[in-house]
């Protein structure tokens, strides 16, 4: 079998290298260009690459998809700033090239991804749902995006189901200790020297719990989900904007 | 919105006992019968009971069920015993009462049915999975059905996806040390006082892992998935094995 | 050897009755009384009882012990409610009968005393720790009593050693998302249906983290603790105040 | 206050380099020399370290600390392969310089280290106990070293305090399932991609268990540990073996 000809955009980076270096390991890839800043996109044409794995930045990244589209090269786009216009943008030009697929995902880690779809899928059937994230204590938001995302997820599962909000008897409180409310789910932020990303989604019915928990010990955690994503998209033409439709959760 | 007219047969037993509290603490339930051993069958029918929770034993469940399904009432189906033979006869009965329905279920815990589902959707994604299943020390088997069970789906999964064996360099081991093999994933027993009945289903990629956990504190875990049950058995015609088909995870 | 003779006060009540049967079921020891409201102390004398369980109400305590300690029988005291002038005038009957002890313990949780007591000794060797306790969703404050004793008891032993305030770098947070400040430690109450009482003490360093749990699973936790401090309080004259003292924690 | 004058041998090395780094960025340090192979041991009596930090290897560590001991400086020990004879070797020496300290350590690790004391100190108060460690897939060797030296430990405090044999009801056993028996304690090893080094003791009792876990991310996790020991060698003359010795644990 021939090996899928892969090209880095942004190799440079502490992401890109990542991602260098894991196509560089995949046996059925071939890493055929590492494009930096400053570097000629003709490169990427002439490489022949299948697959572009763009990992640049805002300021960059509309071009190098203007030129990977139209070059019929797919895409596998980590970089953030996504806005309608640009992706209303990006959509244009897929129309110009059918057969053309771009993957967005705001997050590569399979484990969070899966993570949320899980919590999704279990949230109707418990009556208490929480969210604990833990991280590193150089973080400056808290909660996390992702759990604050996910707690999004939660809520939305669980009113399209029609489950009304968790028990709690709480009359007496210090500040916080039930921790933010995200759509009436609790989200509790732990930071620990020692730690780097981690989540879990605590689920809870008569006589038993449910613990989803994603523990991100590296940022190569995002190598397998770009990798598969380099996969999937040659034959997914058109665009797609998250990890998961890449999945087969069925 | 009239209540559902619920009966639950051996209503004298630990789990029986609990699902007549269970169905007269729900809101939307009404508990029309509650038979023990040597009551009459057809105080079930006089009762008007629209659903049977049958929770007897293997010597009563066939008579209960062919009563049941002769007289249009669903049932769903905690006793165990299950052979060939007894889901060929059900089948039969049910075949001459087409609007009917049985829901048999090997574990009314929803948790440990989303466990089960999640280990198997997240399989494929994972080069590494082990399961660590932690029960009181008066369980005489090791490791727990559930566990094997478990482990069975992700071997199976694995494989659909072409997933190969999970990397393990160990080459100096005390016996019993990388625990159970069942069809490739370890699995570990822990014994413990204080425990009831727990799993972890542990998964690894590159930089992160992913960790599903079931903790059963109480044996009333049992209820909720049997409401759930006795809730959508109304409209579910025919014999469905397995609580698994009335969640919806798509 | 001979058994310890015990008798249990407040024999009637939750925890007294599980007292009663642990008390029975210790190979160690033979019960000897078991007192309910009404029954008269004197039945407590002609026991023969060594040590008495005291489980009663903070309306009962006083009476008993003065009864116990007149008779030189030493006392286990489950019963709350402790103030200054309560403690001295206990003091004060067992200045009169130099050979008895009494054991007062706000908490016979062995596993509880003990995360404690390693919350504390770990405390000074992390730059980093948060307390996360979670409970069943009836309980009425938060963060729980012992969660929050915890926290004092870390924070004392942070302060003791000169450790500075943990690294946090918030500086976008939802309300609440942070936990509760008790004396610099955040501490975070989480409220779960299936759950009963546990408690996580987590210490971050660089590269490393130390958990201590304790999961409270049944009410039955109380009884290794109530059984070791009758042991221990017939050879411990005087007033003992927490289980701590009498564990080997050396 | 002066800075400790700190110096680093094998300071080329993973660790030692690891060591180099934390040393400079110790407020109350002053890294005054880091000795690679084939440098000078003179450089290191010239630079006025008061502590040297001996990250090299069996060959090279006994004329290093010989060399140190003579100068009277004190060594903090990471290298490992110490026997009976180069102990007793290095006894000699001290009896020699009664004012300098050397400590050896087999684990740095204070988490580590805390771990096993904690597990200690708790195993007479559990009927059970059972260790799982959880580490990289290509670690050789299963059980860890460490979960062994636990185990052991374990073990003998259980035995010192009369504790019998752990509850166990198992009759039919998968082989391995219920892990590797290390005197009589049960040690399970679960071997995962994107896991480094992590270990969990868990204790239970009737209605409760405790557990205390170690989760060791980077290997960065040894730094604390020799920082500590090198501020703590200086006031510690003759041989100390062992990290735990150099800990507040009363």
């Amino acid at each position: 079998m021939s090996k899928l000809r892969v090209a880095v955009l942004g190799a440079k980076g502490r992401i890109g290298s990542e991602a260098v270096r894991a196509v560089e390991a995949a046996e059925d890839m071939e890493l055929v260009a590492a494009l930096g800043r400053g570097d000629a996109l003709e490169t990427l044409a002439e490489s022949g690459a299948q697959v572009a794995v763009e990992l640049t930045t805002p300021a960059s990244v509309m071009d190098n998809l203007e030129f990977c589209v139209r070059h019929g090269i797919h895409a596998v786009v980590g970089t953030t700033g996504w806005t309608d216009d640009r992706l209303a943008q990006l959509t244009t030009w897929l129309a110009a090239s059918p057969a053309t697929g771009v993957l967005i995902a705001p997050n590569f880690s399979i484990g969070a991804v899966l993570t949320m779809k899980f919590a999704q899928l279990a949230a109707p059937y418990f009556e208490s749902v929480e969210v604990v994230e833990l991280h590193h204590p150089n973080k400056v938001d808290a909660p996390s995006g992702t759990a604050t995302r996910t707690a999004q997820l939660i809520a939305a599962a669980r009113a399209e189901a029609g489950v009304g909000p968790a028990p709690d008897a709480t009359t007496t409180a210090l500040d916080g200790a039930r921790g933010a409310d995200v759509d009436g789910v609790p989200v509790h932020a732990v930071r620990l020297r020692g730690l780097l990303a981690h989540q879990e989604v605590l689920l809870g019915a008569e006589g038993e719990t449910l613990t989803v928990r994603h523990d991100s010990l590296h940022h190569s955690s995002f190598m397998p989900g770009i990798l598969l994503g380099a996969r999937r998209v040659v034959t997914t033409p058109g665009l797609t904007f998250g990890l998961e439709h890449f999945l087969d959760l069925n």
